[in-house]
């Protein structure tokens, strides 16, 4: 069942830089509003990374359908200084402000590598302009959030097994937004559920949690606070036991009989304490019991521990995955490559060395082997042909401000993350140098490029 | 003028922890709901810090004073299957649910350090626990962001000319709502402005933007791109002049005559350029045009440049200041100090280590020398006596659910914290291997913890 597009939880039209807006009435000012196109894509890959994980594309369409400019919104803008010359049909505009463009994107939950084009915005310029801050926040974030829960996850499975990961970090996510964002962007990547309960009503996402060290301490002794908490909840007890003495407390755990659910270690050597734990519960007959391990976790410890076979049948992640502590910000830029003028079409490019910015609306062919695996990119120009057997990322989104694509249910764009993450090969997932994942643009874009940029020296 | 405390841009009850809510519905259901009190505080500098800023307080009381659980939440609740043996009554409590408890907090724009409660809640258990999620969320993102900021205006500073910094991050933001909060958080600590509208329109922070370089792609001619702009915006064009050849573009920029305020440059070499730029506008006669430079800067390569002498007027910093790159995550904790249990106080402390809690409602005592520089903290207990020459840091908030501090002044806070930064030391301010600022327990406190420690040993 696709997701309905939601009226975002605030008003959104004043998150955007205010060049957006002074480039928007310049552009108004000086009668120009040329149909533009720009994409958006990241550069450089981010530190110790081989692959992105596309995210925040449900977020964008909603800004997009439902961007508005509030009276208060429009009177607060006329009064500053800067606006000074601006005439006052600007602000009636902006009070009409609609988004009437067109919107291509590679949907929620692919595999994207840097240069290709994660979003195309084609519309009159100066709405293409004032939508940019808003974009790049949404799919910065939670695209560095999938990758990087992508990594956690993916470390948690990496003997073959299934272990859980449940996202645990709202409290040190960058402020409240940003917790329920996190949450979606790292389910996406294959958690199996939050802790954010916000995250749990608005996107159905499996909420999840135990008790604090609070808990425990707000009673005379750990035995009381774990029967009083298990009176409670009978058949969903996970006891954390690491308040006190962990072995004291697994032990105390396993008085309450097979009902309980599992346990979870917090703090201490993980391997060794899981491995105690485990003989604990087992001794007890609690061969169900699961343990969760928590506690400053990433993806480079989840690995060692399940290397080294440390009995966790679950870890919740916090902290490092939704800061992406590792890599805590995603470049993602947004480019102009063409624009319609007196009927022309007029390629826009940038030709410094690092700083290249390809001309023309893009499209991403990913070639795939006989059994449908990832085997390497071409970036090409839309109506490129590319001979070899592939499929095409970019899709249409939104026709004339109307949205035509339906947008995924999450849990289809989660399970549609986990078969694009099974096509790339392992030796793209590696923590420690992973090989690069093959990407050219096509001869045809490299033409294009070549030739503005022969035309532009001469032209110097 | 103080700040009225505002309605939240969103319903935040459920950005919660699904804990706080089973440990809620723990007590409830066990009849336990004794008076107690936590603390907020960070257990460790995080790397390359050796002070903390406080910020974050005005958006945590607009949350206590607002929180409700909304009729479509609570049955959002009821649903969920770990409840299943919930009584209903306990949700009824929740529809009822206002925060009626005591908050102390050191206010915005103070220095504090780990160990240093940063907020103190007392109330029922039930009602402190529910809060926490958020709490920890508003306090460990503000206070990061402002602490990143202030180390940027200090580099900025350093010669001990006055030198604008400029938050530009909101791209780079996590999301959106980050962005708002980033804004705020580097403007208390000293930034001149921001980019972001919805900072500028909510705080009434000065908001500030040039133009992008799609803006002179946009055109045919760079020099078009300029007198468009120009046009528009006579008494403050600063000018983006690197999309093309920067020099080219600075004489380019000569060409507008002495009207323009200023030039930006955002990429390169920016010691060599911004030396180069400035020839040529003082060449043209430009003397009072502002150079504003930008693209990846930190409060490591601002000082550079500042010691190097680098002809800069204003920096504008985006990316690694509000995601505070070198830190991203703030290690704030809450946690359980003291319960009202049948008329008495009972102390609550964790003994472990490396993850001791002190007991106790605690003060912080700052004392300060006969120029009140900051000379020494020491964290003690709400009425220990403290002899030397000290100001206290917490303060009165809220009592009984009712707002009893005037909120300051955005402007105020500011101002308030650059009055705190000037008599904190150099010797702490150091980038590189800065000095560690004395803090102690108080003998009272530490007795009281040694008390209870030896109890505890007692009872094992």
């Amino acid at each position: 069942m696709p997701a309905k597009p939601e009226q975002p939880l605030y008003n959104q039209a004043l998150i955007v830089d205010l060049y957006e807006l002074t480039m928007a009435a310049g552009y108004f000012e000086n009668r120009y509003n040329p149909w533009s196109t720009f994409e958006i894509f990241v550069r450089e890959m981010p530190p110790h990374r081989s692959y992105l994980v596309s995210a925040g594309l449900q977020q964008a369409v909603e800004y997009l359908l439902h961007l508005r400019f509030t009276p208060a919104e429009i009177d607060y803008l006329r009064g500053l200084p800067v606006f000074k010359h601006v005439s006052s049909e600007f602000f009636d505009f902006l009070g009409e402000f609609r988004f009437t463009g067109d919107v291509w994107a590679i949907p929620e939950g692919q595999i994207y590598f840097p240069g290709e084009p994660l979003l195309r915005v084609s519309s009159p310029i100066i709405q293409a302009q004032i939508v940019e801050t808003f974009l790049l926040s949404t799919f910065n974030f939670q695209s560095m959030i999938a990758t990087k829960a992508s990594r956690v996850v993916y470390a948690a499975h990496s003997d073959g097994r299934e272990r859980g990961v449940l996202e645990f970090g709202s409290r040190r996510a960058h402020g409240p937004e940003a917790s329920l964002l996190a949450a979606r962007a790292s389910y996406i990547a294959g958690c199996m559920g939050t802790s954010n309960v916000l995250a749990g009503m608005k996107f159905g996402i499996p909420v999840y949690g135990t008790a604090a060290h609070s808990w425990t301490m707000a009673f005379p002794t750990e035995a009381e606070a774990f029967r009083a908490y298990h009176r409670v909840f009978p058949e969903s007890t996970i006891l954390l036991i690491d308040t006190y003495d962990v072995l004291e407390g697994a032990r105390r755990a396993t008085h309450l009989g097979p009902g309980i659910r599992g346990v979870r270690i917090d703090s201490g050597d993980l391997l060794r304490v899981s491995r105690q734990v485990r003989r604990i519960l087992d001794d007890a007959g609690l061969h169900r019991a699961i343990i969760v391990a928590s506690g400053d976790l990433n993806e480079y410890r989840i690995k060692e521990l399940v290397d080294q076979g440390a009995p966790i049948d679950a870890f919740g992640v916090g902290t490092q995955m939704v800061t992406s502590e590792d890599a805590p910000s995603l470049g993602g830029i947004y480019k102009l490559v063409e624009q319609i003028i007196d009927g022309r079409v007029r390629y826009r490019a940038k030709f410094s060395l690092n700083k290249a910015t390809y001309p023309g609306k893009k499209q991403v062919f990913r070639l795939v082997d006989q059994h449908q695996g990832f085997v390497k990119d071409v970036i090409g120009l839309e109506d490129d042909e590319i001979p070899e057997e592939h499929f095409t990322l970019l899709v249409p989104i939104i026709e004339k401000g109307k949205l035509i694509y339906p947008l995924p249910a999450l849990e289809d764009i989660r399970s549609g993350f986990l078969e694009n993450f099974a096509r790339l090969d392992d030796r793209f997932k590696r923590f420690h140098e992973p090989e690069t994942y093959p990407v050219r643009y096509s001869r045809k874009l490299q033409n294009l490029f070549n030739q503005l940029k022969a035309r532009e020296v001469h032209h110097q």
